[in-house]
């Protein structure tokens, strides 16, 4: 390790992977104070917090609401006068935040004219400097240039001798840029702070992008993220340090709140104990589990209601929100009809027990008769009409009980349609929306085999087995409508997620008429899925905002 | 009128203000070529479509489909030729397109990596030179640096020694820039190409910034608008041309197509007859209507179904929708309860005679009771239950008649989330979702007076006169939840539209309570917001992806 400012002190970094609340600075402010707490008590000299921890993020439209931006302006001094208060003054406090830059006009009102979305250095009651983020990413789930007005200077400071540089986030991304500037100011550490929301693989590539930029700086480099989930997003945390070798000097835990501290002495550097990642498919359950409880957490609800059908999707979806929420705020609702056989129902039961969360059973023939008597509707009306009572009825049960209702789809149907508007895909979240089915059988095979919980085993053997099959009329298997999942969860993948053309799509299962048909499928379902409840984003693609195609276009 | 370039020859333009659909380029340059041969005929010297006419506008994120960019790539070019082999080579052609950049790589493979909102310069079966828009909106519903990037270079063309200058739309709105840059170029004409989306009194700010931009090159402007619908937004048309002295020298109609004429000789100039512009009310009507008709052109849907409660919101969407698609298109459904009065029955059938369209009587009593026998529901949960066996009605009558549902819900209940999910904001299109209740009358009285349509007064007079309400239950009253509509509206006009904080919004008839607690209920309504229909942006600020505020978020 060199220590290009040639001091022999030593320099601590508390390494602060905070849960932040968007919009509520008062509770974010006492979480940066608690934590700046615990890193005084370590000596810490340096601590690091999120990208925007002040405001939470992403904040949105909040950024124009006159009595929001008043709010933020004066919150960073805020936070400065409240760490000297409580003796915090010696600590330097790296932390994001929005800063909103006000220029009075001729009529002495306050006008906000420019947003920056900023890093403040903080000490001894003070905003020592302030560093905008060059790079505002408006791609994906991203609209930053809607939001804020770039940055223009790189910023260092130097704490104990050491020289440090900023940079937040996307500046990492862009090759030739803030880095490449830092580059030429001889740092002896790069911090960036971020807020970098969760996809499959994605610690990977930061840590390869971080060794990149950790040799272009000659540095070794922090990479410190949020953690927590917000809309459509879940943030992993996993922050991390890497040196100019590729060598990882620390690495947070992922999904969960953390705080770690690395110590720099001259040549020598030392970490708390690092974390192993997880595998692929526990980071994916993970990150679901994370979403829903979050979801719930900061709108202050705390009990769920979903619909147990016997088959996998309610079952993965009961079993994540039993390890979110517990299972005494999880109410199963077992919906049989004519129709569903007696292995649903027995699984569904079987399923409840398991958990040990509420359950009952709500037969739905009779409401259905009662219905049907007057409409006289068949076919896909018919299969609709069942499943809109289902709807129907854990709404009833959400307003009776104050209890929020799940949306039990996965990423296969909502991609292809494959589900009834305001029947199944009913609720205020849908914690398994970007997860394909295939990959639904993965998670459930997984947490089956969890040992680490107290629950193990929870998914019934014959739901894992059986054919799909909504129910909704005789002999019905999803097989029969859609190719099977691992042809069909492949095209998805290929289609969606790589962008191919369905010419540039080989499945030998599959012909050209069958591609153009479910492009079709693909496509007309566009206004349907615009109504859905919001759920994590797992995939390089989500169907959010992540891929904004039109409702009405008549290219496919 | 100054001739700068001192020619004699005159210059005919013809203002094709045409409707496009997003995504169909056989169907646009279908159009493109049919308007054309108009012009030709007519011996005009260039034709001007609006911006994107080729793709249609805004295209989101198709501009990242490689089978959508390997199609339009070609598209221009294409036309080209087709203007020639048409004997239309002698026709300057004006016409906005995606502009595909390719840039092939190692592997031979075509890989784009910057693409433009462009406008193409054609005649004689080439493109003459391409102008890259240099400004892109990204702000309210506009997010044109996530799909395009800006170009840098100004473009004139001379055309009969006439020196034109070149714009496209948000270029105008930038004091400082593409037009200043034209300014120096002593031009005789500016063209402008536009998409821009209707809001309510545009039409006055369209003409000031463009007497500005004439005044600016000292030379007579033209604004060229597409018309026609496309998701949330309506374009209006409205094409018009303007002197630096402020003198309109052409206004076309809006919410149609139109090809008009304007000839340009030496000092003077001529124009065909200029269309009045209706009044704000008439204005509001046709964009709903427009909205509405082509929703469902573009979605190759042709019937409707909506609940006739009785009341005003229904009936004027039920109006609205005759007038887009004809009565034989539009299924209206009287779903009455033992709470409904008997006056909202004989409304409903009054209204629906009137109109003319299809009508139906659904009692709800029986399937609400079924249901209830099971559920034991009371107080809010039983209302919303009524409006979800409502919704359960519509969408049955959808599904087996291949019709699309009306969402009747206006913005003062959206901002509210004074509806019931799943219930009476079912459907796959909302007419009036961005129109106040206030307005909600204004635009019926509006329309019953009308006297150029077959069908006066379809609205019946007690549903403009009595007391609103869901008849949920019994002696239920809007204004027993909400503040009266005049004060509410008010309030939410200041608070979305305007900005203001509660503390600056000042009614005699709200309390700081009562201000929090509307505060509070738009906030709590995000996630029943994010799960509606499309329907047509009206106001400055549509509660779309207009107000991008996170469902999560304690702010408020």
């Amino acid at each position: 390790m060199m220590n290009k400012s040639l001091t022999n002190k030593s320099l601590t970094f508390a390494m602060a992977q905070i849960n932040t609340i968007v919009g509520n600075m008062t509770a974010n402010i006492s979480t940066i104070l608690t934590y700046a707490h615990r890193a005084a008590d370590h000596h810490a000299d340096i601590i690091v917090f999120p990208e925007m921890a002040i405001t939470g993020y992403p904040i949105d439209d909040l950024v124009f609401q006159n009595d929001f931006r008043q709010q933020v302006s004066t919150a960073p001094q805020h936070l400065a006068q409240q760490l000297q208060d409580e003796g915090l003054g010696d600590l330097t406090v790296i932390v994001g935040c929005l800063e909103v830059e006000p220029t009075p006009d001729h009529d002495e009102e306050i006008w906000y004219t420019e947003n920056h979305n900023s890093a403040y250095v903080i000490s001894h009651g003070s905003i020592q400097t302030i560093y905008q983020k060059h790079y505002l990413p408006t791609y994906g789930v991203f609209d930053e240039l809607r939001l804020f007005a770039p940055g223009d200077h790189i910023t260092t400071i130097t704490v104990n001798g050491y020289r440090i540089g900023l940079a937040i986030c996307e500046d990492l991304w862009r090759e030739g840029g803030t880095v490449s500037q830092l580059a030429k100011e001889n740092i002896d550490v790069l911090v960036s702070l971020n807020g970098s929301p969760y996809t499959e693989g994605k610690m990977t590539v930061r840590h390869h992008l971080l060794h990149d930029r950790a040799r272009e700086v000659n540095a070794p480099s922090i990479y410190l993220n949020q953690v927590g989930a917000q809309d459509n997003l879940v943030f992993d945390g996993g922050s991390f340090i890497i040196d100019p070798n590729g060598t990882l000097l620390l690495q947070q835990p992922q999904f969960t709140e953390d705080l770690s501290y690395w110590t720099l002495t001259g040549h020598q550097s030392h970490a708390t104990s690092s974390t192993p990642l997880a595998s692929n498919t526990e980071q994916i359950y993970q990150a679901c589990v994370l979403g829903l409880k979050d979801y719930m957490a900061k709108n202050h609800m705390t009990q769920v209601v979903l619909g147990l059908s016997g088959g996998i999707d309610s079952a993965l979806v009961a079993t994540m929100a039993v390890d979110a929420l517990g299972a005494n705020n999880v109410y199963g609702i077992a919906m049989p009809s004519h129709i569903s056989s007696k292995d649903s129902l027995t699984d569904a039961t079987t399923l409840a027990h398991n958990l040990g969360c509420h359950f009952s059973v709500e037969p739905i023939h009779n409401m259905v008769t009662s219905i049907n008597n007057q409409l006289h509707v068949h076919g896909l009306a018919a299969d609709n009409l069942q499943s809109r009572v289902r709807g129907l009825i854990l709404m009833a049960y959400a307003n009776k009980h104050h209890l929020v209702a799940l949306d039990t789809t996965n990423k296969s149907e909502l991609a292809v349609g494959y589900f009834t508007m305001y029947g199944d895909s009913v609720g205020g979240y849908a914690p398994i929306s970007d997860v394909y089915k295939t990959r639904v059988y993965e998670l459930a095979r997984w947490r089956n085999n969890l040992t680490t919980s107290s629950i193990t085993h929870p998914i019934p053997e014959s739901t894992l087995t059986k054919p799909a099959s909504a129910e909704l009329h005789e002999n019905q298997k999803d097989e029969d409508d859609l190719p099977p999942y691992p042809v069909l969860d492949s095209f998805l993948y290929q289609y969606i997620e790589q962008g191919k053309k369905a010419a540039d799509i080989h499945l030998p299962e599959l012909s050209e008429t069958d591609k153009n048909r479910l492009i079709h499928m693909i496509s007309a379902a566009e206004w349907k899925r615009r109504q859905l409840p919001q759920g994590p984003k797992i995939s390089a693609c989500a169907l959010c905002k992540d891929r904004n195609i039109p409702v009405s276009q008549q290219f496919i």
